[in-house]
């Protein structure tokens, strides 16, 4: 028997199902593994035997990877598990490849960030120490685009047409009264401002907003941020800018409340950069002011995905097959960009050690000098990332995802 | 000449462009009217000379009706402006008498919500008193449901469309770790729970988020409450409730967080609802345990609209034209509910008296005896509201809405 094992892990995206659809849609192409089994809750549901056949449910469940494609979070679920030092656990280990050796499992696919990268790592190092040929193969994946050594990660296109596409319709929204306006809107990224630069993708003919842009990867001073509004509100009735969650001041002090509010519970609350923003424009400018967090829905609104994440993203999934299949190991499954205009991405692979434990920041030379926009290299870069839009089904006004019940207690 | 004049106000909804696109497609096929103006930020347009000629946008502008009918906010800006009592400042209505009379308007159409009906309510009474014919007709428009007299309000089905989506997508988030967790979605309405209700409808065969609702109109009670969320965590993992960020307790003092709180820059800061509960589980339950305010996409996000709202709210629009052919003022164009099953409805008006003012609120008997969830009536009610979906044109990954740069300075 020939099979292998796939599993996700980290933090949700919308793309993260379509790679486990990639893998799954090359293997029903190429019958190259018997039987895909998919492990619960990334790599613990090998050590916990909380396993699902995937190739049965391909079988069984009609138009499965086409709707497994589109479905938000994490079909398998997820943990935060990272492994440790095989040399410091080295019964975990053990336990891993006595099940693989007991399943016929001849490849394990980790879909994730990278905490599921130093997996790879770890796994790849002690399959070699003892002699092993199973392969150990990544393939990214996360909303901040900050893994090493790929042009952009799996599910970051998807969060960046979610955020373009609210924020045009925030701007409509901050158009209507004829009176002065701060639109803040707080995005994901505690160190990557990537999320945060897609904004831009928001304007159009008609609309510039946002007009200013804070990411993590520059020093945000007060001062100079007010004096940007200010000189906005000359001109303009609405301000709108995008912040990153993480931006920071010059000592590297994250721009947030403290943590002396209380509720009528009497419980301490930390409030974002957002709303830290709205208190210092209502306080020094006294203009109409308002912050909107996305929150997780920036990461988990399917029903707006960019078709051309999903599609890259399966094909990742695709490519990491064909790297089991021609015997790599200890590697990542990454994209590159080999044209601008017109868009157009290569699969390849690295070492897995030119990635796990690194962050990709925006380049300093693709933030603007004044540190409150970005360049037009980030847009040429952002834009062929959010094209495209997937077919959903809806179900009485309701998307129509796969059955995740297998997820719940 | 026979012409006519429509303004919208109030708070956005994804709908209001829709009726006023429905006015548009009505005149454009029968040419009752030799022009409609539209008069920009509500009626203060018709006070400051700030108008468009909507028809001769119609004309030019292709598509210029069906791209109205899905761009999100208020194509004619909007006011929160409440006329005065004729008596008090009778100047003012005279200036829009005047006005009327110089463009040969013979009908005003405002879109609006409860200030608006009472801006028709007090422009026809004016007008009868001067022995004016020109026609005083409200379109109705909330996404928060509470106009009396109607079945339910333009632009309330697409705002319970993108509560029941999220919701939906949220819960897949919420299934991905296997541990405890109470996720909080706080909704607008401050006094209606009617969109708080409709996150019911995000519950299917494999997903019973929301398991827990609470409305404004029903009295909240924090022990209770505590009790409702332990008891779903004995057989739930991920417990998912949606909450009225106007919910309050027995003496009508709403929960929120006190005005105690201050930032890293000094200054109050009031929290929600949903921060409030998301403290209280934490200190009495000590589960992990977030809160999502949907905030203002709630009520742009066109990108989600429902299909039968918009086409409702066109509906409308075009039946007040008609209302106006029939010599008709003083009213508010109103929906009938004719059959659950099939869905069917009927285009209606009442007298504005009957309207203005007043609030619809959930009735109690629609809610559930424990308080946290809302009955088969309250659902069968709900549930053809945010059927069918809109194309959108995207455009470099965005939609595609109209242009409103008549509306910036």
């Amino acid at each position: 028997m020939n099979n292998c094992i796939i599993a996700q892990s980290g933090g949700p995206t919308v793309a993260i199902n379509a790679s486990l659809a990639g893998v799954l849609s090359a293997n029903m192409e190429n019958g190259y593994f018997d039987t895909v089994y998919g492990s619960i809750n990334g790599i613990t549901g090998i050590l916990n035997s909380k396993i699902l056949n995937l190739s049965k449910l391909q079988e069984t469940i009609p138009g499965f990877t086409d709707k497994l494609k589109v479905t938000p979070a994490m079909y398998l679920g997820s943990c935060r598990y990272k492994l440790p030092k095989h040399q410091d656990e080295p019964e975990i280990f053990d336990k891993i490849f006595t099940f693989f050796h007991e399943h016929d499992i001849n490849a394990f696919f980790y879909i994730g960030g990278n905490d599921s990268m130093d997996t790879v790592l770890k796994l790849s190092e002690y399959a070699s120490e003892i002699g092993s040929n199973i392969k150990i193969i990544g393939i990214p994946k996360t909303i901040d685009n900050d893994l090493c050594g790929t042009d952009h990660t799996p599910g970051f296109g998807s969060a960046a047409k979610y955020i373009a596409s609210s924020i045009l319709e925030i701007a409509h929204d901050t158009y209507i009264y004829p009176v002065k306006s701060v639109t803040i809107v707080e995005i994901m990224g505690r160190d990557a401002g990537w999320l945060t630069a897609a904004s831009a993708l928001a304007r159009n003919e008609y609309s510039g907003a946002p007009q200013l842009i804070y990411l993590p990867e520059r020093a945000f001073d007060e001062n100079v941020f007010i004096e940007d509004v200010k000189k906005l509100l000359e001109t303009n009735n609405s301000v709108v800018m995008a912040v990153s969650e993480g931006i920071r001041d010059k000592d590297g002090n994250y721009i947030s409340a403290s943590a002396t509010s209380t509720d009528n519970f009497g419980h301490n609350q930390l409030s974002g950069a957002g709303k830290a923003l709205e208190s210092l424009v209502a306080n020094r400018i006294g203009v109409k002011v308002r912050s909107v967090e996305v929150n997780i829905l920036q990461r988990c609104a399917s029903h707006l995905a960019s078709l051309t994440d999903l599609d890259e993203s399966a094909e990742q999934g695709k490519y990491a097959l064909q790297l089991s299949m021609e015997g790599k190991s200890g590697v990542m499954v990454t994209l590159k960009r080999t044209g601008d205009a017109p868009y157009s991405t290569q699969t390849d692979y690295q070492d897995i050690h030119d990635t796990a434990n690194l962050v990709k920041n925006v380049p300093d030379n693709w933030i603007n000098k004044e540190g409150n926009d970005v360049t037009k290299e980030m847009l040429t870069y952002l834009r062929p990332l959010i094209a495209g839009e997937p077919v959903i089904s809806f179900k009485d006004g309701v998307p129509e995802y796969l059955d995740v019940r297998h997820l719940k207690s």
